[in-house]
């Protein structure tokens, strides 16, 4: 597949020509050169280590480079060719991408810096180079990128070195991320399919790399380091794809407001909202890392091991403690411990000491042989209560570390072995041991929690394959209103409200389906007696006025209005207390509701700026700030991913059932999410909704208030 | 100050004998031998490496053992001797002590197992062997442990290898930790003052090597593993004192349920509640880590950095990406990025090329030198505006990997250094590069987000420094009610009420100082309604029932009644729902309350069988069980720890104004909870206290419901 892919000179070429190849050893030209001929750039001269066809080093002044011929231009060479990394200034490029046009190169890499990102003298060059590169059907990756590395068969970059051979395939915005993780790759014995940095992006950009990667055949899992996309949608549809196909784990650069922040002055623009690059990855079905750490571990363990197919994890260990700890990061992770079956139980008396754990985690004891860590394997992974497997190894007195790797990986070997194994030999990671069990397969890694979350990942991209085999029957809803909902828009644009007051934002949101609270409108106290007496008491009594947003904020909201004087008290408090708050307000009524107390959840969406817009679902009233207890996926969305945001809400006992309270439909509120999004992705005029509460009761949700912004 | 301590010979002993040396290379009498004499097992033969003095292989049989003659029993040594180890079937080791004795040995590692662990036989056996040593006023380590290991100079244990000597003192009551630690601190170049394992803590215990390692030069920082205590309160006196004088970290094993469960059958003892043990930690000022890599990370930032001043951290890169992610790991931490001051841009603007990135990060560019890291680290170092310092690099084309590391080295060992200082050096923490920098006391891990956790241990460490010397002043309270209290006390005792009714429980929690909302008692809703018109409606009207604990499970509380035919229609449900749910339960009459709404707080105590009494604080109403937005204490505590606790509260925005809630008094809560406290200091009978909800008003903390056990 790879072999076709129109990005595959850039991994695979015929020949490769450096521009501006030089012999002064702190340049860039020459560490390109030699990372080209012997792989990497820390003085040794391997050719053989190096890549397998032609390297021309080009530079005016001719001459030999490290033993090879140096050309005066691309036009010169003889020999196959179609690769170029330029590494001169800017300036000089165009000319360059003509040459290269001349003579047929169709992909190029600019290392080179001095466009785009120094102003509108370096716009101008970009644009100059980009206008012939079209003309000509020329790809470039660049300018101002680290270059691109193929396993161990292509180092076309600047790094120091090149990482060892493996599965991984990583798309960096950092070039320097990937010099980090390379050397992290080869201090921790894992390798890497590819790593490619796309500089400014001038052309190629994230979802053509993530497209090749998917379909690489060399590639088993992909990882993806990123502060901001520039066309959000479309990686979003490159990665949804991709994790079709293969395991993608993501790590999003300025999640924090300071790492945004650093972001930002790290690559010009603005790092995107981090709730939308959640949203996207969770709906693309990527796992999102935090830390460097999760990222290598995550994607070490995907690329070389299968999906888990559940949750329950067995810990095989010799060490206690070390066993107790990990039982406890599993629980962080969401991992079950399985509950091992009577007959597992029953093999396991028959190869381990009396004094085994009998239990899981399945301590071997302190004096553990191969052998018997070979025997536990063996009969863990074949329980069916198992879904997953972490072996823990310290080295005690009697322990065999090389033997004992070796025994797992025979069990590991074992044509019946089917299911995720992970490994830590505490402290051991860097050594020969930890990399013979990497070599073989399985993933070592230096700390046990580490394993486990590695371990967390396969079982989460099991969760994540299985939940895409599994059938989500959505209801059927009957039509959207939009006869209201486009009377009600009119009448907004008409009346200049850009903030709709409340009696429109509610007619348009029932007219998705949406159940409101019985409610009336009042242009003073003694219509809303009227109003309150039709409904029955309590009401509530909010503020009508096109000039105030957060109501409650300046006391417009009074709850619990038991009778016709607190009525009264009530319109004259919201009176005064908005008359202080905001002198000239217009007060153009009240509005009296009936009022509905429970369970409180809000559905949001908001635009991003990439994404487009960002839908959310979450536990409302006034612990949505505190708690932050919200997902978040992008339009369009379907019933089942609505139903995954719901699913992701931490406090989702009480609207289970918890404390006698009603249960939730979900299926109801997951209707309700995808009729908001059919809602404003149908009307984009609409910039935002917050319906915020949204009431469990017994008979269904109930909607209350409404937020709807133009 | 430890050659005086009464535990010394078991770290600095004068001559060490080996009851139980063995020729076979198995064996764990073998093991022992070989570790005195060449500091580790792993077959080297370095008589250089091992223990200085002499040691002595005790075995009836005599003879030669790798080189040292066999004496035939302790009796026969002639030399100096104080201490012993015994690796001799259980049933042997009782006349062991006894010929130490007679010699005046006084110090004993007891490595043999078969003593309480087995069962009643072994129970007699250990009693046998402590009375025969507390007659002759033998110290015991053991039974069953690893043993003890002195930096490099004493390795009196089996495990396979002794760490390289350092200034950790690491208490672990998993041995097999200690050995994977070992390995650890060889991989990652660290070190250790000592490791010991109790085992089953016979004699001596947790709270006198915490007491031994607070007194050792040779150790800066203690490390405690834990899954249970065997005296909960005196380890925690110790760790209390410990934390005065150095650093303690502490990590607790069971901390999830399934750990707790593994934890168990680890040890045969329940693990400690994770509450408890949380509380005792951030009570005696340690650091609680998660997880073995936290653990370790900030023991080794503890053990030789300072504590930093403030919460302020600079960032020091020439990989923009990993600053980015470092800036986020920051923010997870509770670090602030340091706002660089303009004369700090100014100087680094001296030494900086233009394009760096004028912020925090300092981006020193992928190009740097080590010059140039060594004149941003001698500006940064000097900035008042930072209180810590992050450094980190990736190997790219143009980095001097050890260069920089001499850099950094030298701007850390300028005398007007003052900040603490951690490192990551991405991917070569098991490199010499990375030991060089460990070995000049610069913390050196293999990812960025670990180098910045390390710091936030650094800052933890100087903010908690800095609050023992922040006076708090308590308010004056007035004195509790204890007329009252007995007197209630006395009529629940006489009434058989061990679930105090709530007439009962507001009795006895008002007398403390409490405030209570209005509120009356009723035998029927006729005079409810009398009661409910005195107060002012709305009500919240309550079942009382001796029967009942959960009233507002089975619907025996209503909300917002209005007004009489609310009252009845209130009565009637209640009744009605109660003797549906609980039928035969006494429903002795009403309560009418006030109705107060605004933040609901939580104030608890239960008593934990090895710390006693807990007090609990955090978000009340039903979000408590959700969102365990709860911090604990033990009882007593002070003033200053009730503020921190209350400080610990995440959603605690709004208490302090957020939506124009009421603002809360902390002094008056940290009263409430001070107050508490002593009530069930001062009467252990009450068993367990639930005031929820406290309710944060104008006028101060409204105290609604109230649950008090016996």
């Amino acid at each position: 597949m790879s072999t076709t892919h129109p990005l595959t000179p850039f991994f695979a070429p015929t020949g490769v020509a450096v521009v501006g190849a030089s012999a002064r050893p702190e340049s860039v030209g020459h560490a390109l050169l030699r990372n080209l001929l012997f792989g990497a750039s820390d003085g040794r001269e391997v050719r053989s280590e190096g890549f397998a066809g032609p390297v021309y080093p080009v530079n005016r002044k001719g001459g030999e480079l490290l033993g090879e011929p140096v050309v005066a231009s691309i036009g010169e060479i003889d020999g196959p060719l179609d690769l170029v990394l330029i590494a001169i200034p800017g300036k000089y490029v165009p000319q360059v991408i003509d040459e290269c046009a001349a003579v047929g190169v169709r992909h190029v890499i600019v290392i080179s810096a001095g466009f785009a990102e120094i102003g509108e003298e370096g716009k101008a060059l970009q644009d100059a180079m980009m206008a012939r590169a079209r003309a000509a059907g020329i790809r470039i990756i660049g300018p101002n990128c680290l270059g691109v590395i193929r396993g161990s068969s292509l180092n076309a970059s600047f790094g120091a070195a090149a990482p060892p051979a493996g599965g991984i395939g990583l798309l960096s915005q950092s070039g320097a991320l990937i010099t980090g993780i390379i050397s992290y790759a080869h201090g921790e014995r894992f390798g890497l399919s590819a790593a490619v940095s796309l500089g400014a992006k001038a052309d190629i950009d994230d979802e053509e790399i993530v497209d090749f990667l998917a379909g690489d055949p060399e590639t088993k899992a992909i990882a993806v380091y990123a502060e901001a996309f520039t066309e959000p949608t479309k990686v979003y549809e490159s990665l949804r794809n991709a994790s079709r196909i293969k395991p993608v784990v993501a790590i999003k650069g300025g999640s924090s407001a300071a790492g945004a922040k650093a972001a930002s002055s790290h690559t010009g623009a603005l790092a995107g909202s981090s709730a939308a690059y959640q949203a996207a990855f969770a709906q693309a079905g990527v796992l999102q890392a935090n830390t460097i750490g999760e990222f290598m571990a995550w994607s070490r363990a995907l690329a070389v091991q299968p999906p888990a197919k559940g949750k329950r994890l067995a810990i095989v260990t010799n060490a206690g403690g070390p066993g107790v700890l990990s039982a406890d990061a599993a629980s962080r992770c969401g991992l079950t411990l399985a509950t091992l079956a009577p007959e597992t139980i029953a093999a396991l008396n028959e190869v381990l000491p009396s004094v085994w754990s009998h239990n899981n985690p399945v301590d071997v004891i302190g004096d553990a042989t191969a052998e018997r860590y070979r025997d536990a394997l063996n009969i863990i992974g074949a329980a069916d209560e198992v879904d997953g497997i972490v072996v823990i190894m310290t080295v005690q007195a009697m322990t065999a570390p090389r033997e004992t790797a070796q025994a797992i990986i025979d069990a590991h070997a074992n044509p019946a072995w089917t299911k995720p194994l992970t490994a830590s030999f505490i402290g051991l990671a860097g050594s020969e041991v930890g990399g013979l069990l990497d070599a073989a397969g399985v993933p070592e890694f230096n700390v046990p929690e580490t394993a486990v979350s590695a371990m967390g990942a396969l079982m989460e991209r099991g969760a994540w394959l299985a939940a895409q085999e599994t059938d989500v029957v959505a209801p059927s809803l009957p039509p959207m209103d939009t006869e209201t909902i486009e009377a009600a828009l009119a009448e907004a644009r008409a009346g200049g409200q850009k903030n709709l007051d409340l009696a429109l934002a509610r007619k348009v949101l029932a007219a998705t389906g949406l159940r409101y609270n019985g409610s009336g409108t009042a242009a003073d106290a003694e219509e809303a007696i009227g109003v309150a007496e039709g409904i029955g008491y309590p009401v509530v009594i909010k503020l009508i006025s096109p000039d105030v947003i957060h109501k409650s904020d300046v006391g417009g909201v009074v709850l619990n209005v038991a009778g016709p004087a607190e009525v009264r008290e009530a319109c004259a408090g919201i009176r005064e207390r908005v008359e202080a708050a905001h002198p000239g307000a217009r007060i153009t009524g009240f509005t009296v509701e009936e009022q509905v107390s429970g369970t409180e959840i809000i559905i949001g969406m908001s635009r991003d700026p990439g994404f487009g817009p960002l839908m959310m679902v979450g536990m409302g009233g006034v612990f949505v700030e505190v708690y932050k207890d919200v997902a978040f996926r992008l339009v369009p969305l379907t019933h089942a991913d609505a139903l995954e945001m719901i699913g992701e809400i931490r406090a989702q006992a009480l609207f289970d059932g918890a404390r006698k309270r009603p249960v939730l439909n979900r299926d109801e509120l997951a209707a309700a999410i995808v009729r908001i999004a059919e809602l404003v992705q149908r009307y984009p005029e609409i910039a935002e909704v917050d319906l915020n509460p949204l009431v469990v009761t017994t008979d269904g949700l109930v909607a209350i208030d409404a937020r709807v912004i133009l």
